[in-house]
């Protein structure tokens, strides 16, 4: 199978795909869709993915697939080598993966988004900052990791739903919460700050992927001091 | 399989979970939990669904599942009688669909759910109309139907993705579009009108599921007259 997978790796879903790719010895070739730049809605790229966004798959050169959590979901699937705790065979098991996914969308996801394009990313996208729409967001972001905490993070195991070993969820959400790297340290410790099960929780995921989990963010690192930089 | 299902078919992903267990003959208890009298928020209701929302399952007595996405992939998947086109096995079918349920949630849903909040439903929950967000929701709704007709109404099939039958993908998306019954003639035919392709869809679908699609409608058809009374 003949994979490419289109990616900015400032985008916290094309991150969980080239990590999970990588720790799965999945062989894929990574194509760099720059948003800073523009590069996501060129009509080249609207080929890929009509929506415009990162990350975008295909497959032999014919197959195209968008939204990361479906991409996800396939690769471990079509991928023979995938390990089971992934995305587990299990119909409950992976219910409840599915439901966490879901989940994520109009909470952590829509929270981190919100907070973060209106504290820094707005402007480089030609939109003003939203002070009341970061509020907003971090309300629902601070929220988001509580409920995360108190139902799917338990004394038994290191990952989402007790689990010994990770699943696309515990890299979903990991990755959406690294976002939080892009931000000023005083607004991140401010949000991460309650959450001891989190930052655990984001260690533990760290080295179960690494060194991949790492080399990846490595991206977000350079790309959080050239852009605080250029707001200097 | 003893299964539970808690839903207020006024909500959109109630309906589809409903609609969904009578077309495929799956036994199943109905629930009532009444948003409009907050019966979603008590703590009786969180014991099944700590996020206090509908729809949400509890197989057995003791599995609960919430998100009305992952209910509809556990159904079709664990009820042997349903048949393959709600939930394809092939892995790029699947896979296809996954996608249009992931983009659903940040994009169909949040406009509609946007609109018809802030120009009906928000006092009925403790809030203001807000004309503005009302505005942007009809923008993300508009701009979300369009995409559905370019991309995914083909001309070869009557259902998504060019299918002679319907997914689960279209159900929940019908469902949602259905939500519009709630707001005036003049919104929902400005918005409805230039698209002949989803009214056709809509169509198909409830012929493809009748008659329990137009039956669980009638509680937003009888909720819809008697909210519009207490706003003269």
């Amino acid at each position: 199978m003949e994979l490419k997978v289109y990616v900015d790796r400032l985008s916290q879903p094309s991150r969980a795909i080239v990590i999970f790719c990588k720790v799965n010895k999945i062989d894929f070739e990574e194509v760099g869709i720059e948003l800073l730049k523009g590069q996501h809605l060129t009509p080249e790229f609207k080929e890929i993915n009509p929506m415009g966004k990162v990350p975008a798959i295909v497959v032999d050169g014919k197959f195209k697939l968008f939204e990361s959590h479906a991409i996800l979901i396939f690769l471990a699937s079509a991928f023979p080598g995938v390990a089971d705790h992934w995305y587990p065979a299990d119909l409950y098991r992976r219910a409840e993966i599915h439901s966490i996914l879901d989940w994520h969308h109009s909470n952590l996801r829509r929270g981190s988004v919100e907070f973060i394009q209106n504290t820094l990313l707005a402007p480089f996208f030609g939109r003003p900052l939203n002070p009341q729409a970061a509020a907003e967001g971090e309300k629902v972001l601070s929220s988001s990791l509580s409920k995360i905490e108190a139902l799917w993070l338990k004394e038994s195991g290191q990952f989402l739903l007790g689990s010994s070993q990770p699943s696309i969820a515990d890299l979903c959400l990991v990755c959406e919460i690294m976002q939080l790297e892009f931000t000023d340290e005083t607004d991140r410790n401010r949000i991460l700050g309650p959450h001891k099960k989190i930052q655990k929780w984001i260690e533990d995921t760290k080295n179960a992927t690494k060194p991949h989990f790492d080399e990846v963010h490595q991206a977000l690192f350079a790309a959080k001091v050239k852009l605080q930089m250029q707001r200097k």
